[in-house]
């Protein structure tokens, strides 16, 4: 979409603010001061950033806001969400006045930082600055991916562009350099960069902390750098926009802008950031602005000048209108395709991974958990076109890639696994984008102890309920020699606190292939796939048993007359089953309890799961991590790690720190003595 | 110290590698094969480096590894270990060629990574990539600000160097770009970061996925960049380090190397990185380098030409001279700077900060704990230098500044407080930095929720016993309108479970000032302060209940008779103390419990644990996050919130989602029923 013929009467150059921008303007002062709470800088120092961007560039159509090839528009730093509710209600999305009325209050669709799926219009839950960027990252990604696999000899159906806003605060934090650095390498080209250059943050103007060269960082990147352009000119900023829309690689524009400009008393100082302006200089600003409209009151003009609902609808009927001959020509990539942007699973799914699991358990492979996970990628991956792996440059260690897979590479077409390079934090923000956008399963491989530094993206994952895989190995002390640096303690029981985040440590092969179904079939949750770097023993199993798998927790060892349950988890539930044994020979009969998921088990029915825990009988786990945690399940005593691991040989170190089937079959008899 | 003159003819130039350096290669070579685990490939590519900087650069006495104006030396890429190992040996520290033999073995002084206090020599731990560097950054941070506050017209005792190695790994994690960007805006002139430029990582080639420019991207953060130098060849590499000396920047050398260089079959492969060689290509190895000794034998030249022990005890001699002048001109100023380097508090500590406490009981004040936490750190600090403050970018909301504090800027002297600029990782990584330096006790402050950007730095701190303060505020859904995003629900029950990290929750200014000052005293563990945004009402206590504090959980209301105990933390236990107060209208009599450490209180002895929570009273606790933990202290029931939070104002929020006494009050009566 070429620069439209919004009047540009209404848009003044270099030196003034624009009336349409003031609209957004007002709109976040008035907001602000009605919920006393808020930001009202970023929102006035961006707004003639948005009129350039939204009424002369952006492709979207607020009548159908999950159109799938309308643009991606980010703001990354979402501590502006007043001018996005104000873009998206004078757009004409569905976000009537009073919601904006309502901002920050209570079952409002106007939250503090904007919320996808809260909120129709906003594409990404922003507010941890520097995800944002990355999020868009992702969504830039997934349209090349798809642009280059379904489009074809003249149709064109996945053509759109994603649009950041970020300011000084996203650009400090380490996450955005990952993003920088992948949306380079990559080179995409269709994804631009709005830089809110204000020059002020919480702490005031940012040159002592904050004294780098932007433009050249991104362009050490491989970016187009724009500007600096006055980011008040919209005449300039629509050029600016233009000369994005030709670039062959990733745009920055420097926009040079003013915080809380419009504001005679508080514009340029950090004092506008993060609170109302208060009345009196409210009504400074509407005097300075010429604006003597009441709160809440945009003038007619106005709001005909920002009403996207006719181009709106134009452009999607334009694309609608290709999407048909496409569909025609090429019925089974059109079928794919809207299957996998709607994000549903092909048909058989569910019976070929009955099969995987069926044959797992049949081939009893003595086996690391993430090798037999590897095995289940590639028998899923052929049949399910969007699932998109990766991993944070450790591919032969998580197991990520499959034969056949391709790697994704900027300048070249294809490929299904990414090199995210060593950027965890990066990869995991990168596949909560590439979700977001859709038309993608994306998992990704590290460590589980680095899982700490993608931590706020796990949980961002969660909070937006977005169906992205972490495929964490070499999940505890018995990764051995690497040391404590490496060797996950806390972290397992750390990811299970995370609401709406599903944790699995399968014990064997079988397991492993049961939690990836189960993974790839939440649509609407993230899962950590916890699993060994050592062989595990594959687990006979009934019928009945192997259906159980799914629930997160089974009986996998029953004794009759038991007298306490063993729960154990991962690479700890053959050492349970030795301490059985142990523990048969002297008389003392236990159940064995197979507990991969305990966040799956937790939301199975009070009869599963007192059919599985019977009350009466006293709980012991045995985790190589921390202790702690097991008490929630009523666990009197726990076989657990509550310190740091060692360098040493796995199987040596397991032994040293007490992971032997004769400690766990003393700590049982001590429970019972 | 300037270039020595080591015996050059040892070090031929450009194209070959050097005989000093193939000593460097060889030992890890072997200790890789005999470990059979292990990364060859970087100590092989980085030997001349090492021996370019260790021998003619680096200020150290390996007699002595505490000397406190010795040159820091930092392994970024720690994976690299057994470079160190092998440098440390041979240059005189106390690290036996045997601990060289049992290299990650159980036990060992060589672990997989280094470890700081495990092995004398080594300065950081490192593994975790980037972290190294930023460590770096804090310890030249240190030396800049203690050298600025203590050496004076003409004394000159604190003047040491700051040395980095780092790899392509490094450089990939976004931390280095928080840590570079800070070093250039703070002008760390005697930081240096030697770049291992080989060009390849786990995954192999990183041109696809690490295409940045990289000296373009230091020169952006205001390094001065040299190089790129032949990395094999010690002339040169010699030649930039006397450059990097009178740098008026923090300089980056880019050495190109080869990785596994002297590896006829792996030298400049992936394959070369992370397993042993084998025995057939050490013997090529072994030809190829013209290295006919056995394994772990040094040949005495080699040896000879290694040793520090002269070099080291001559320029610890002179600094010893002229700290004993300093010593004689300034008394005051050489003991403060002697008991801050060792990491001792003034004697009058313990009395100060008893009053501080006494103090702040009296006053009873209604205030938010991070307001409190302020009031602390403006008495503590004026009588305690060491302290050193900061924020990342919200230092007006954790309220971590103190009346003439001062702010630490780049080009000038003084200041106590850091603006961190919006990088918590880089902030408490750095802080590790100038902890593991010495002479600072450093904290910190951001929003608890944002502990997850920087959570592995949290667990090094753990790691490496180090104490480092971070001030955590806006401490769970309390915080209101900011939402979902900002409200922290899983980090406290997250953070306790992290070995060796202290976390408090205090429910009043009293129990505020309480966790500063065990805080402080910790002189070997990490604390994270949990603080509230809200105003928290003062709690009355008598002389015993204030002095219980200490014990992270004590009765803080009992009743005769009581029939449970209600457990209570940070923002909760005003709650609790009014759901009490309802009890005993209904003749439910309950004890409160103010629980705000509970890491510190199951350090109690079981009799005090045991005094306050009394087996056979059921346990009940509240929390304004996951309720999930409280099951390991034996509750039975818990008030907490198993879900994200919302965006609206505090209180109504708080009510929203059941913090009330009403609903704890009726958790109690269900429990009894």
């Amino acid at each position: 979409m070429a620069s439209t013929s919004t009047d540009r009467a209404l848009s003044p150059g270099h030196g003034r603010t624009s009336r349409l921008a003031n609209a957004l303007r007002m709109l976040a002062i008035d907001a602000v001061q009605a919920a006393n709470s808020g930001h009202p800088g970023a929102p006035m120092g961006m707004a003639e950033m948005a009129e350039a961007l939204w009424l002369r560039h952006l492709k979207h159509n607020p009548a159908d806001p999950q159109w799938w090839d309308r643009d991606r528009f980010v703001l990354s730093n979402g501590h502006a969400s007043m001018l996005l509710y104000a873009l998206l209600h004078l757009s004409g999305y569905d976000l009537p006045l009073d919601e904006l009325k309502r901002f920050r209050q209570w079952g409002s669709a106007t939250p503090g930082h904007p919320e996808v799926g809260h909120t129709p219009g906003v594409e990404t839950t922003t507010g941890p600055l520097g995800q944002g960027l990355t999020n868009a990252v992702g969504m830039a990604l997934a349209e090349k991916l798809l642009a280059d696999r379904y489009n074809c000899d003249g149709h064109t159906v996945v053509d759109h562009r994603t649009w950041v806003f970020l300011g000084d605060g996203c650009l400090m934090e380490g996450v955005s350099q990952e993003a920088i650095s992948l949306a380079g390498a990559w080179r995409l080209a269709k994804l631009c960069a709005l830089y809110d250059d204000n020059g002020i943050s919480i702490d005031g103007a940012v040159a002592p902390w904050f004294a780098d060269d932007t433009p050249a960082r991104f362009r050490a990147s491989g970016w187009h750098v724009i500007g600096p352009v006055d980011g008040h000119d919209v005449a300039a900023l629509d050029a600016a926009l233009d000369q994005a829309r030709t670039s062959e690689r990733p745009t920055l524009i420097v926009c040079r802008t003013t915080i809380g400009n419009g504001s005679p008393g508080r514009a340029g100082t950090a004092k506008a950031h993060g609170e109302p302006l208060g009345a009196d200089e409210i009504a400074a600003t509407r005097a300075r602005l010429d604006w003597p409209h009441p709160p809440f009151e945009i003038p007619a003009d106005v709001r005909q000048a920002w009403s996207a609902a006719s181009r709106g609808a134009a452009a999607q009927a334009d694309w609608q209108r290709r999407w048909d001959a496409y569909a025609a020509a090429h019925p089974q990539d059109a079928a794919e395709l809207a299957r996998r942007m709607g994000g549903t699973l092909p048909r058989e799914f569910g019976v070929h991974w009955s099969e995987v699991v069926a044959a797992t358990q049949m081939r009893a492979e003595t086996v690391a958990t993430r090798k037999a996970s590897q095995h289940v990628i590639a028998e899923l991956a052929p049949r399910l076109p969007e699932l998109l792996g990766g991993s944070a440059d450790l591919t032969g260690s998580n197991l990520t890639d499959w034969p056949g897979c391709g790697a994704v590479r900027g300048g070249q077409r294809g490929g299904r696994h990414i090199n995210y390079g060593v950027r965890e934090f990066g990869m995991a923000a990168v596949m909560n984008g590439l979700a977001l956008h859709g038309g993608f399963i994306p998992f990704g491989g590290t460590f589980l102890t680095f899982s700490d530094y993608s931590r706020n993206a796990i949980r961002m994952a969660a909070l937006m309920g977005q169906r992205v895989i972490h495929v964490f190995t070499h999940d505890s002390i018995g990764l051995g020699e690497d040391g404590p640096t490496h060797q996950p303690v806390e972290h397992v029981a750390s990811l299970r606190l995370m609401p709406g985040l599903d944790v699995w440590r399968p014990g064997d092969a079988t397991e492993t292939a049961v939690a990836w179904g189960v993974a790839v079939q939440n649509a609407h949750r993230p899962t950590a796939l916890v699993l060994s770097r050592q062989n595990l023993p594959a687990q006979p199993r009934t019928p009945d048993q192997l259906a159980a798998v799914a629930r997160g927790g089974y009986v996998l060892a029953d004794r009759d007359g038991a007298r306490a349950v063993l729960i154990a988890t991962g690479s700890e539930l053959a050492l349970a089953m030795a301490a059985q044994r142990q523990l048969d020979a002297a008389g003392v009969p236990v159940r064995v309890v197979s507990m991969p998921s305990t966040t799956v088990f937790e939301r199975q029915s009070a009869e599963w799961r007192g059919v599985v825990l019977p009350a009466g009988l006293p709980r012991v786990a045995v985790e190589a991590g921390t202790p702690r945690g097991w008490g929630d399940l009523g666990c009197v005593a726990v076989l657990g790690l509550d310190r740091f691991g060692a360098s040493a040989p796995g199987p040596q170190l397991m032994a040293e720190l007490g992971f032997t089937p004769e400690r766990l079959a003393a700590l049982v008899r001590g429970v019972l003595a």
